[in-house]
This record gives structure tokens, sequence and C-alpha cells, in this order.
């Protein structure tokens, strides 16, 4: 690096060696930060206009920074913008150039300011930006689950506990849990989106600084809420990429858990749903496959997530106040979280509309499996046994259906008085499975009723969000 | 065991072959479930009023119910209940101590219920009231910190980025910037509260039940806002654990931060704070050592806390719907992790208050080390110089100060104008601690007026949660 | 506290306030680290003959010391020994007991030593007892995977990749895939061992004592291979702990997958293996359950391993050396993962020989889903197509079957012929399962006669190691 | 996307439906995995030899490959190789090419292998190839670090526990435990290693193959120890990369405390250490600051590595034998983290050996402190009290000292009898700095002769590795 290099360098005064070479790669950050250089400007901008109305740049000064920055934008947007290592961030290349297109008033943007408030305040604006891209692919998921569950609110299919078929259940049913877990996601975001929006920017370095600024000026300007309340908090704090990636991990954990059902389903032994072939792959020496890719991958991809997470964490253990250049690693993890989320949703809500239960797999499978053995319990409570005893009466049928290889429905009347004299013929009624899933009528309930009520009313509730 | 144990096994009738000994205690949770108690009882009691409400059970029935219930509470409080790990878990203990007090009747209490939405509602039940006790401590440390923070608006103490001596802020602002931490952790356990506060109660085993609940009757009698939507998502579900933990990982982050500083501040070399004697202990073999073990503890228990996190969000990943056993594993992180916030607050909350800053110590180390440099820089600029040249001929200022060892306003006159001919003799105002605090006048600023505006706007917004 | 407890304390002579009771009770260890007592008094015994060797000690002090220990214990594995949280670990109660039953002479004991060499010494014996008690489990694991593995050398089931029907293979063949995971934890265990067998005793509080002692004296007598090399180190490290957890967390991660495929195959959809009732349990309210316990809480378990790892990497993230509180924290984490490890491992030793294959189901589902299609394209190949081409080929038979619900080898010749002529009547000797298996006839094949082999070489293995 | 594109997809035959676009954008790997592209030449050649040696090929048809794949080489370390993500991956983008240049060929280079037996070897050689870089830069640290140990075998410094003063050491003792923490590092490093060099090349897609391969074959040929034993734990297995990120978590959680120490040691307060300026950075509004940016950046980078570990650990949970394309999730974390411990080995091994020591600073801090404190209870011991007694006596020494502004040095001969009467003159000369390094003149101990001895015996070991 020649010595001209080294003094352009921001902090060239109190240094009488330049920066290492290797070492000015390893501490730079512009090759991940250059994505926030929309939300750089736009915070630019915003204090720019407020030095100017409190008097600290004149009006013409404010024209050529505004000038300036939108030449800078319209290079970065046209891909002709040269980013450089030397110049470390997205900040300093833009100032830097900033400088060179309008000369010595660009140096002027600065006051009252440091890069401590101001990457505070870009990332803040960039991950904003990037929740609300996410609630809408979320709520267009949620769309896809309902209407589909809509759709299938009579198609029976076994219920599992254990992955040991349980009971019946309607696939709509089935589908409308996924939704509730969609549901909390989307509360979680949006409860991160309000504790992130308000502004740091007026902090500076740490104390705040000596200009007359207006910090709500620049918060109206940029979609805040209010500015933030400490000036040392404000740049040490990044609850909200550790907040937002919480959010992302319990989604993504909500997406495998979907995955591996669309994963178990799809396999020979399943067969219960099938997925168009154009979100699947095949292999490259087994030319029968097809394989569910996108479930897996998703499946794969909660790892990344939980890790970015607890990058987080471990970065921000025992800090001490304000700004430590620690901080500057919080930046990959979040980006590839709004990434991995943003992809993992876009997937699941162009794939999950287009699943195609094949029902009487499903069918099938509730019918054999006892699935309505608790429903004959119930049957010999209604009769007058306690509800243990009557367990027991029908844990017996069921080892002599494992034994005898018959469904309860399949035995005889006799065969079944053999375990409990007093059961009747009327018992084959609560045998079906249709009989099961319409006597589970209450709230929440798997009755078809309900299940119909239900994607009523969780439509609604995500319509409602505009 | 005999078959006589075998059979009275809640499962027994299917099952030709007794548990296997050391399978029973590795699979029983009653160890550890057994806090849940109180809560389990309480949720027997709503189910088994609304049962005689909807007709299951007579008002008789009822009552012998709720008389063993009364007896087993009493039994468990007093200390003589016999906890039998054979028995497997809280609620099969309780039932089965309930069958043996008031006979056949304790058998019908699990009608239209299953230990499925049991055990979901129990959790639940037990941490929303966890959850309440900690809004107390967190509150109370809150008010701790901001009353200290009141106190000391005036102390002067050096801000530090890169724990480098940056500029003087007031002690009072940087307790502030810790209940801002604080503030933020209270919104996010609120909004956790807000989510897990409806009752999965009637969901059953997955499907809900054929009896003719009122689910609402339940919710309502266990101070839940709502019945949950879904019958499979109800026993499925355990976000709001994981809310919770990652809600807990978050605050102790915030309090590894604290206690990072208070480690710092209490050595030789900082000697900032001094902490009571009562909160530190010594060496077995150093005579001389007082070490801060609260704050120390603390710190490490942040581990503890992301690693519950961790243990949750690997336990739920890939899981299909809707219960399965691995979800046992739920309980003992969560716990824990209750155990530890409300411990770690309360330490903490009895702690803040008593810290006592060496106000001398932190003013001399404000003095050295250049903290007001940025008030220079900011005083060039107002002589006209765009603000990265002010910060070059600082920082050339500075290179001199280091080798001659004199602060700035240490320096005479003519060797600052040495560096900047416009200087003039007011600059040595701005080179004072006072006038560096007290010119960062603006919302969230260090000087003294906003840091006491600061804690009666923080301190009314505490009082104001009752 | 009374005076009296205080100046009891270790520390009393610098402190002018008592210790706070709940501050007392946050941070003493006895309740979790009095399982160290064996170790503890082990290693005390150790030092006390080093310190009379080298005549620190008098030949009557050390037999009053050793009977006074010996005492100690016979209380401690009676019962009757009374733990004291005033008296904060098990290094203090076990001292203060000893000085109790022998007068002043106990106080000597801890001449040349310091509770955190002490402490660091305890754990490393004791994990090294718990890694030698594991290491036999794992061993027992894993010839009874083997054995089973070679009864099952011929035993056809499909093998899957996507969790859809790929190849067949050996039953065997799957078996042995389990058993070299549980090889390299093996090895894992072993170099976790070596490591960690160095004794940290002499290294004292942390920079060595003033008193004549002799660290390989005690290292040899503690069993350990030689003495740590520095002593700063030696009292910050807790490498072992967390190399330990290391292992734990992919061993555990390795018993998910096998777990997670007993789930898989015990469902009714697979039913391709039977657990033995002894390692299942049932529902409260399903009375047709059977449910894998077993396999689904060890597949739980894993998130609480991978938590224990994440909470010791946090703890000692960015501790300045050398001994700090914070690694109080240490201990249960590394406890609860070597209870967690022994009794996973355990389970699974008892379970797996009993595993009864459905032979006939297994094969079916080999028989169906295409499985020997990549034995068609070899065929081809052998015919001199290209293996790219011939895996197109073989495609476009697939898309047939699928369509017709035929498999490869219930197609006619003439089919066959229709995509591809040159195929002839010994093609269907390549679509039997048998002759799929038999082909695959090298090292690490599945073919029966190498899965013997294979089976042979890790049974000599394992039985090596004693 | 065209039909075209659509049929020269590697599994075009089975599938009525091109990929969707977003789809194929997901789930393609080559942006990543295109670094692998040497290893994958090189799997590949061996590969072909080996099908040479058996006959599968023929010699030309094996020097049409070899030319092919060495245009291709060329063509991707020119950069002129046009990667695709039509063409997913960096195996079929080569392989795509190969078969481009020389026809039909090309083709047949997959006979007897698959991508799962091709990625698992292309990993593993990648892997291999940077833990051997890794070891140079572990040790050329470990190097540095012991050459400024054995420079400062004299220096004394304050030991810290608690962070509070301990007792005094030498500098370079204290370096020296940072070396044994890097040695365990280096041990792990090499087991991993060797665990992982085994060839899974020759499992095929699962079960191996049925062309007449020769395993031992391609391992020799590209370095491996052996085959692997099993085909379907061949194609499944990722431990080797969570126990080089297990290996990378520990290193760099030691990393993390050599940078506390060096942030702490930098910092005016300690002013113990000072880095060269090319190490650090400066600040944009503070111009005084000169930031220890390596050592901060290298702590957060702790939480990268964390993180990682924790990814890759979720990935594999519950995963079901054999390939899933969840495990494409691989490769990242693994990437990042062989990046990441090379560039911050890299960064510390040139920084370590210039850290410039103050050591007027550390003595003053080792002088005040009551850092002898233990020495004169040793003293104490030698004239008959028992330890604990005497650590009594000295902690009411140090409470007068606190209280007067005295160091135990620092009192005069009268005021220490008050405390016990039979001290002696003598008593001053264990109060030295010297005498209390000195006389800890064990292994281990820091007695400078101590110290020149273990630096010694830890350079042969470093450099016995060549």
């Amino acid at each position: 690096m020649s010595k001209d290099q080294d003094t352009s360098k921001l902090w060239g005064g109190r240094f009488t060696e330049a920066t290492d070479r290797f070492v000015q790669r390893f501490t730079a950050s512009v090759d991940f930060d250059q994505r926030m250089a929309q939300e750089d400007i736009a915070g630019s901008l915003a204090h720019a206009e407020m030095l100017a109305a409190v008097g600290v740049l004149s009006a013409d000064e404010l024209a050529q920074i505004q000038g300036g920055l939108e030449q800078v934008r319209e290079e970065i947007q046209g891909g002709s913008f040269a980013w450089s290592v030397e110049l470390e961030d997205v900040h300093m290349n833009i100032e830097a150039r900033l400088t060179q297109l309008i000369g010595a008033t660009g140096k002027k943007l600065h006051t009252g300011r440091s890069r401590n408030d101001q990457v505070a305040t870009d990332i803040r604006l960039h991950l904003r930006r990037a929740i609300d891209d996410i609630a809408v692919e979320l709520g267009r998921l949620q769309l896809g689950t309902i209407e589909l569950a809509a759709r299938h609110a009579d198609t029976v299919m076994p219920g599992f506990t254990h992955l040991q078929t349980a009971q019946p259940v309607a696939f709509g049913h089935h589908l409308l849990a996924w939704n509730e877990m969609l549901e909390r996601d989307h509360g979680r975001l949006a409860d991160c989106r309000k504790r992130l929006n308000q502004s740091p920017l007026g902090a500076a370095a740490l104390a705040g600084t000596t200009y007359p600024i207006k910090r709500e000026m620049t918060a109206a300007a940029l979609g805040f809420d209010k500015p933030t309340e400490n000036s040392l908090d404000s740049v040490s704090d990044r609850d909200f990429a550790i907040e937002f990636c919480a959010f992302a991990a319990l989604l993504l954990t909500h997406l495998s858990r979907m995955s591996e059902e669309l994963v178990l389903w799809t396999s020979a032994q399943f067969d219960f749903v099938e997925l168009p072939d154009r979100f699947c792959t095949g292999s490259s020496i087994m030319p029968q496959k097809k394989n569910p890719d996108v479930p897996e991958l998703v499946r794969g991809k909660t790892g990344r997530v939980n890790g970015h997470l607890i990058s987080l964490l471990t970065l921000m253990k025992s800090q001490p106040l304000a700004y430590n250049k620690d901080n500057q690693e919080d930046k990959e993890p979040l980006f590839d979280t709004i990434d991995t989320v943003r992809d993992c949703l876009r997937a699941f809500a162009d794939m999950v509309p287009n699943i195609r239960p094949r029902q009487d797999n499903m069918r099938e499978a509730a019918r054999r499996g006892f699935s309505t053995a608790t429903d004959l319990a119930d049957y010999l409570v209604r009769r007058g046994l306690p509800f243990r005893d009557a367990h027991e009466v029908v844990g017996k049928a069921v080892a002599h259906g494992v034994a005898q290889g018959l469904d309860l429905a399949e035995m005889d009347l006799a065969t079944l008085q053999g375990f409990y004299p007093q059961i009747e013929a009327d018992v084959f009624e609560v045998l079906t499975l249709e009989g099961s899933l319409a006597a589970r009528d209450h709230l929440g309930g798997t009755a078809p009723a309900q299940v119909r009520a239900a994607a009523e009313r969780a439509r609604d509730l995500v319509q409602s969000r505009g």
C-alpha cells in the first residue's frame, strides 16, 4: 500500500504504519455489507436534509449532496460502481465516491454522525424491508395451506402419535395444524418488526453529538416510529437481529416438521401425497427415483438458521458496551437468514397448494391400524364403564385383532361381546371412519364442519392483514 | 415387576410383556414433572367441573373428585405424597392416588381428555406462573438500575468503544443503556405470555373427543384467553417453551454484558466500582482476593440458557405431528431456564442498587485517554473545516500527545495552533469533561439534563405496569 | 448468618460482611458436585502421600489424614454425611469434616494446592471413569449390532435414498452401517481419554506452589499418564469437557438416526421390524397403541446433548485466564451428558439385539418400487450403451411401470424390448433381488459374502479391545 | 425451460415436467461446490484409471477422458469455464463439459459410481487439503508464541483469577499457557485427519456397484489410507465435517480467550502490551482511537464457528440412511469454517510475535494488588501455622492494607508482626516479585528456569512435526 493510500484512510492522523494488506482484507466488510447500499444512501439523505434544516449544511450543500448521492445510487444500481476493499465498508465506499463527485462538501455529510449509528440504522432499515417481504410470502403460504385444507375437510387420513396410527383425522384438519404454526410465526415476526422500528441515527459514536441535530426528523423521514432512547444502547444493540433469527429458527422448525411429513408421505410406504415433478429431482444413477428435494432441502436448512441464531448469541455474549469490532460479524448470519427464510417460504408457498393427496391410500391406512379403538372405548363409557376399564377392554380386543389380522370393524358382534357383553349392534356405527370424525364436533376438533369453520376463520384472519 | 403391577399399568390390555425395569426408569418423567403437580390438579378440577356442567359427571361424582384432589394437593404440599416411578409421570401418580382415595369415580376423571392435552395444559400454566414471577423480578431490577442512574446523571466516566477510551459519558447514561436492554426483554416476555395463554385442553389425544365438552369453559376457569384453534397443533406445539427460552437467551446475553462490565470495573486496573462483600467471595489460597462471583456466575449461566434453547430447537426439528415421546424432553430445559432466569434476576435486582461507583477513578480515567478528541474535531468544524479534515488534524495532535505523554487539555495553545492555526483560547472550554457531556444535549444524548429526563421517563414506564 | 459461621468461611479474613444467604445458595455447587466425592478423596489421599514423601507432612499426620478421609468416605457411601450448602462445595465439605474428625492436622491437607487444581483433578478423574464405563456399553452395543447383522447377511430390504426406494440391500449390511458410525465414536472417545489423562494437580491456584511438591508422584498415583505442562493452563482448561460433549453430540446424532429408522420401521406403513413390548409403552387413551418409546426418547435426547455442547462452548468463550467463577457452570452439562450417554447406550445395547425383522414385509417392499432399475441400467451398459443413455432408457421403462402399476420384473420381454431392442431373456436374472445383491461383490458392497466378511472383521476389531 | 433442456437433465426419463426455474436455483449447489473442482477432477481421473485397469474402459477411452479432464481443469483454472446453474452442481458441470469435448466416451466416466460417493470423496479430499494447510498455520502460530515466551521467561506480570490480581507470573509462562491450548488443538486436528482419510469411492449410490471395481486402487491413487468399510455408511456419513467443526469451535474458543486478553491488555486501564499499528484500525469520528481490530474480530468469529457446528449437528439429526438431499447443506458451513480457521490463524501467526509487552506497566500492576499474599501465607506455614490459619492471618493483613492503601511489602516489620508475632525480617524476601516467581520451581510452575525449559520442550515438539 502506498503512503498516499495510507493517509487517505479515515483514521490516518494517529497512525504511523499502514494496515497490513492481509489484515485489510480480513477486517473489511464491503464484500457483504454492500447489499445495504440502498439503505445507506436513504439514511444519508435523511441525515443531510436534517443537517440543512438545523443550519449545519447550507441549501446549496444539501443540493450537491442530494445530487451526488443520486448519482452514486444510479452507479450502484447500474453495476458501474467500483467497490474497493481498501475503503473497508459500504459507508466509506459511498462517501469516498460522493466526495470524488462533489468535492469537499461530501466530507461534510458525516457531521454529527458516526459509522456506529450509521450502520445500526442501515441494518434496521434493511431488516425491516426484508421483514415486509417475508410477511407477504408467509401470508401466501398460509392462504395456500388454508385453501387446500378447506377443500379437504372431509378427506380422511390416519392421525399419528409416535408415528403409530392413532385416530382418523381430516386431511384438512392436519393442514390447519400447519397453519396454526405459521400463524404464530406471523405474530412473532410482527412483534420483531415493532421492536426494531426505532431510529438509532443521532447516537453518533456512542454518546450523541454536539451538533444541534433533530433525531425525530430523521426518524420520521426513514419511517421509524421514533428515535431510540439511549445513545450507548443504540450503537451496542443487536437484539433485533437475534430476535429475527429466533423467529426464523422457529419458522424453519415448523417447515422442517411439514417437510418431514411430506418426505414420509411421498415414500412408497406411505404414498399419501404426490408432489408435482417440478418440485422434485431424480437420480444420476437410479432411473426410477423421484426425490422430494424441496422438502428435504428446507428440512436441512433448519440447521443453517439454528446455527446463525447461535452465532449471534455467541457473538454478543459478554461484550462490554458500546460498539466493538466483533459486531461486524452480525451481518452475514443475518443476511443469510433473511435469504433462507425468503427462499424457503417462496418454495413452500409455490408447492403446498399443488400437493395432491392420494385419498384412497390415506383412507385405507386409516381403516387399518385400529384407528377407531378410542371410539369403541368411548362407546363402552357411554354404556357405563369407567374410562380406564373401557381402555383395558379395548386393549384386549386389539390384541386379539393383532393376532388374527382383523381390524375392530372386521370382527363380528359375538367376538366383540366376548370382550364386553353389553356391546350391541350399534357399535359398528362408531367404528366407521366418518362416524369417528364427525363425533369430534367441538372447537378445534376434526369434525368436517369444525374444519370448514376453522378454515373460514383462518382465511379471514390472514386476509384481514391485507 | 409382578404381573399385577403390569396389568395395573395404563395401557396393559394390548401388551404381553411388562416394561423392562431399566426402561421404566429411563422413560419415566415423574422425577422432574412433579413440580407441575399444582397445575395438574388445577387443570383436573377445571376439567371435572366442565364434565359435570355438560352432564358427563354427576354432581356427586364431581364432589368426590373435588374432595379427593384437595386431599392429594394437601399430601403433596405436606410432603407425604408417595411418588412412584412405576406410575411414570405426575399425571398418573395423581390419578392413581385419587382412585385409591375415592374409588372408581376417580377413573372417570380422564373422560374426554388425554395425557397429551393434559401435559400441554400443565406446562402452559406452569410457564405462565413463572413468567409472572419473572416479570416482577425484572421490574425490580429495572427500577433499581433507573434509580442508580438518576443519582449519577452528573457522574463522569469514560465511554468505551473497542474497550478503548472514546468519549466521556455520564455513569447514569451508561446505566440507562442497561435499562434499555431490559426494557426490550420485558416486551418480549409480555409477547411470549400473550401467545402462550390459550388453552389446549380438549384436544385430547390429537383429534378432539366424542364427549360434549365445552373448551371455552375450562379455558376461562384456568385463566386462558381462549381455547386453541386446532387439536393436532395443540398437542404438538412447544413454541411457547422455545419462545420463552429465546427470551431468556437474550436476557442472559444482556446480563452477561453487564456482568462483563462489572468484572472489568472491579478489577484493580479499572477500579471503577465496588461491590458489597456479601455479593463476593474470596479464595481458599489467596487471602487478598475479593472475587465478583455473582457477575461471573451470571455470565457463565448464559451458556446454560443458550444451550437449553438449542436443546429445544433440536428436539422439535423434523418431528412429524402429532405428539411424540421426544417431547418429554421439553421439560428439563424449560424448567432449568425458568429457575436460572429467576435466580439471576433476583441476584442482580439485589446487587445493582448497591453498586458503589468510585467517582474519582472514573473521572481520572475519562480525563486521560484523549476522550475529548471528538470535541476538538467538532470545534474545528465550527471553525469551518470539513469533518474529515478536522479528524485528520486532531489525529495528528493525538499522535503528538501519545509521544509526549500529554492529554489534549494539557497542551498549550501554541502547540494546538501548530496543528491548526485558527484554534483560539476558547478551545479549552470544549476540552473539559463537563463541557463535553453537556454539549450532547439531545434525545438519547449523555448531557446530564437528558439523562435525568430519560430516567424519569423510564421510571414512569416501569411503574405504569404496576 | 452468625459471625461464627462467617469467620469459619475459608476466606474470612479480608471480608467485613457475611455472604448474602441467597447469594450463598446461588453460588454454591455442593448440590451437584458432591457426585465427585470419591474422586476428591482419592485426589486428597494422593496429595497427602506426596506431601509426606517430600517431608511437608509427618508420617503421623499422614496417617491421621488417611484415617480421617477413610471415615469420610464411609460416611458418604453410607449416606450419613451431612452436606452443607454453607460450605459451598464438595471440597470444603470434605475438608471441614476431616478437620472436625482429626483436628488441626486436617487443615494441613490443603498445603501446596488450591481448589483450582483440586477441582480440575476431580473432574478429570470423574470423567475418565465415566469414559471407561461408556466404552463398555458402547462395545456391548457394537457387538449386539454386529451379531444381528451377521445373522441377516441374506435378509433383503429396500435401501433408501431420499426415503425413496433405491436399491435392494441386505438388512445385515444396513446394520453394519450403524456399526461404522459407532466405531468412529469409539475412536473419538479413546482420543478424548488420551488427551484428558494428564494431572493438573500441583498447578495450585494458577502459578504453581512454593512447596517442594512432586507432581509426577501424584500423577502416577492417580493413574494419569503424566502431569500437565503449564499451571495457568491447568486451572483454566476445560477442553476435555467440551471434547467429551462433542463426542457425545456425534454419538447421539448417530443414535438419533438409528432411532428415526426404528420409528419408521415400526410404523404401520413400513412394518419392517418389531420391538419387544418391554421397550415400548402404550397410550392412556388409545388402547391399540404400541409406541416405540425408547427410540423416540433417545432421538429427543440429541437435543439435550447438543445443548450441553453449546453451553460449554459459550461458557468458555472469551474467558481471560486463569480460573473464573464462570467455570463452576462446567459441571452440570458435563454430568448430564455423561448420564445421558450411558443410559442411551445401555437402552440401545439391551434393545438392538432383540429387534425382530419382518422379513416378508422387507422383501415385498424391496420387490416393489423398481429397486432393481440400476441393475437394468448396468445390464444395458454391458450391452454397450453409455451409462447416461442406459439411464434414460430405464427411466422411460419406469415411467411406463408407474403408469401401468407394474414393476420391471413384471413386464414381459416384448415390453422391455420396446424400450431397447437388444434386451434379451437373461435380463430377468439381473432383475431379481438376490441377483442384485450378489452382484455388488466388492469391499463395502452389499453382497451377502461381503456382509459376512465385514461382520467378522468388525467383531474381531471390537473384541480385540477386550 | 425448453423441452431440450429438460431432456438433457440427468434424470429426464421418468419425469413429465421440467424443474421449476426457481426450484432449480433453490436446489442447485454449483455456486458453492465449484470450489471442489480440483478434487472432483482428481477423483474422476483415479476412477477412470481404475475402470481401465479392470477392463471397463479401453486404453483409448481412458486417454480421451484424461485429455478431456485436463482441458476442463485448465479452463477452470484459467477462468474460462462456463458454470451453469442448470447443471446443478460441480460434478454435472464438469461431466457435461467433458462430454461436449470428447463425445459419448465422456458419458462412460460415471460407470460404477454415483454422485453420492463422488461428492463424499470430493469433500474428504478438499477437507484433507485444508487440514494440511491449517496445520502449517497452527504450527507457525505455536512457534511464534513459544519464541516470544522464551524471550520473556523473566518478565513479571500479575496472574489473574476472577480478573483479580492473584499471584505474580512470568509473561512467558502466560504465553506458554496459550501454546498448551494450541497444542491440544493440533492433536484434535491430527485425529480428525486420521479418521477422515478413508476412501468412500465405490460405494456408488448406496449399495456398491455391479462393476468389477477395485476400491483399494482408487483409494491409494488419491492418498487415502484405505477404502471405507460400508457403502451405506460411506454415502451417509458426514462425521468428518462435524469433527472438523468441533475442532474449529475449540480452536476459536482458545483464540477468543487470547483475543479477550489482548483487548484487555491494550486498554488504557491495563496498558500491558502494544500491538503494531498494522494490526489495528482507527475511528471515523474519534481521532485518538487505536482499536485492536484483529483480536476483536477473531473473538467475534467464535460465534460463526460455533454456529456452523450447530448447523451440521442439526442437519444430521434424525436423518434416516442413506443419502438425503438435506446433506447438500453440509458444504457452506464446512467451507466457511475452513476459511475462518485459516484466516484467523494466519492473522494471529502474523500478529503474536509482534506483541510488545510494556514491562514496566506489567511489573507495577503485579507489585500492587497484594499479589504475594500467598507467599506470605506459605511463609507462615513454614513457621508452623496450619495453612487455613495462615490464610486467616494474611487476610487480616490485606484488609489492613486495603484500608491504609499499602501493599504487603510496604508495611514495616512491626505492623506485620501485629498480625503474627513470629514474622521476622526475612519475610521481605518472599514478598518480592522475583522471590515469588522463583519459588514456584517445579514442572509446570512459573519459575523462570521452568519457563525456559518448558519453552524448549514445546519448541522441540512442534519442530519435530516438520
